[in-house]
């Protein structure tokens, strides 16, 4: 396995000026293996920060606009800095071009609320060469679904529970996924306690109803996904409708096509839900996936 | 403010015997401020651990017993290695040692997944003497009920949702004590979708009726507290009943008294509850500092 390659930003508030030394002087490529962190990071302490994963392509970063959008917006929602965004996309840019041209990667950015007591954000790159020879993308997934507990209309009335929000508190989203696995599936889908879809631990749900792709409204305390915001700007072009409502969770046994889509993985037909069969529509599938294979930004 | 102190743990297995020069010697201290985490760490990314505070008296840390049990169970419940109680009960009071026995203090044990694809967990502590003058033992707190968003009795349906784990994915338990500060209030009480009370972001809610100390069941899906089993066991010594049980929100309003209980602030009174006055039980709760604050274990 490659190592993953680590840069620490010198995080600046929204509204400086870029330096006269340039925003890549704000950031210090880390040693393999050496510690960055303090102990006493909220990120590690108390899951408190932000945090986005974009695919690299080509040594591109894909579909940055929307992550940076997503960053920030998850930022406001838990109070933290806004992010400069000059200056993580040239931070970004240096971490992207440590993936080899000829192989698929990630990158993660994370903004944290810092070391307790500060008062200052700590802010971390993590470029990771992928592993997956992505066979999923045509075999496809079987997936349970999993209850989150939470009424879909609950978010509108709970901020403090930080709907909309990609926080670093991912430990029930990981739980599920062991959850998954130990039923047999490759991933979960996440379902109100009243029925309707919400999202996979770290991906969007779309379906195919006819010549409609659907995907759940996200005021239902579901994340943006950027993968789906892609994917419906294809699905126009091609002449499909699109749409964003209340998707309940029996639907997707009954529709052309499920995917799971997320910024590495890109787009996963599934093929069994909670023991099902689903209909896979491996023209649309392999049609989507080429076209986000052949984005360049 | 005094600097926390940081200790790194190589984490031994649970059944591991003792190193020939002494747990201490897999103890690490850190110098002040310098980074001793990897930012590949699954606490940090992902918030992928458990955690406790304990206080710590007169140079002793209290209650360790309760802790060591509930730290082992959030370890169960993410399926995170066992920890070896022997080595941190070792690494514990040399972290302990650093508090000066006339300063009240805490210290938090972490145990995390670890590096990233390592699969191997990582362990530390940090040591705080409390800035806290803790006048809000007499002075009491006005605190707000959020809406968790789960029901009572989600929690036995949906492990993967972790209930009775403390995760280090506390960005909604921060988000919650933001959102009570906001209205003007010290704190926040988590009440279940359908009206029960659950636990405070960082403490647990213990209540007065007559004779009778009442705290919420654990199995809604919420932590056993330190605190309040050693003040159900020194109710018990002073003749009073106490009762675990479901608990309707709106029984809190006319209690004869109202507490949130941890291991640092311990018994704090409160005064307010979303704006209405509640009975503030000045003589119980004096004795119960008091009681707690002689423990020197």
């Amino acid at each position: 396995m490659s190592e993953p390659i680590v840069f620490m930003l010198d995080v600046a508030a929204a509204d400086a000026a870029e330096p006269a030394a340039g925003w890549a002087s704000t950031v210090r490529r880390i040693e393999p293996g050496a510690p960055s962190l303090q102990a006493t990071e909220l990120s590690a302490t108390r899951g408190d920060g932000v945090f986005e994963t974009l695919g690299v392509l080509d040594g591109h970063p894909q579909a940055v606009d929307a992550h940076f959008w997503r960053l920030a917006n998850s930022a406001e929602i838990l109070e933290l800095p806004a992010p400069n965004l000059g200056q993580w996309r040239v931070a970004m840019r240096t971490a992207g071009a440590t993936i080899p041209v000829d192989r698929q990667g990630g990158i993660k950015l994370v903004l944290s609320r810092g070391v307790e007591g500060t008062g200052q954000p700590t802010g971390w790159l993590i470029a990771t060469v992928a592993e997956d020879d992505f066979r999923s993308r045509t075999e496809g997934w079987k997936v349970v679904t999993l209850d989150r507990g939470y009424r879909h209309d609950l978010s509108e009335h709970a901020p403090w529970l930080l709907p909309g929000a990609k926080t670093l508190s991912y430990a029930v989203n990981m739980a599920a996924l062991r959850e998954a696995r130990r039923r047999g599936a490759s991933n979960a889908i996440f379902v109100s306690s009243d029925g309707f879809v919400m999202e996979a631990p770290q991906s969007t749900v779309v379906m195919r109803r006819g010549d409609t792709l659907v995907t759940p409204r996200t005021d239902i305390g579901i994340l943006p996904g950027t993968t789906q915001l892609s994917v419906f700007a294809l699905a126009a072009e091609w002449g499909l409708a699109t749409e964003s409502r209340l998707v309940p969770a029996a639907e997707l046994l009954d529709s052309d096509g499920v995917w799971l889509m997320s910024s590495v993985a890109l787009a996963t037909p599934l093929t069994e839900i909670d023991g099902h069969a689903v209909a896979v529509d491996r023209e649309l599938t392999e049609r989507l996936n080429a076209a986000l294979l052949a984005r360049r930004e």
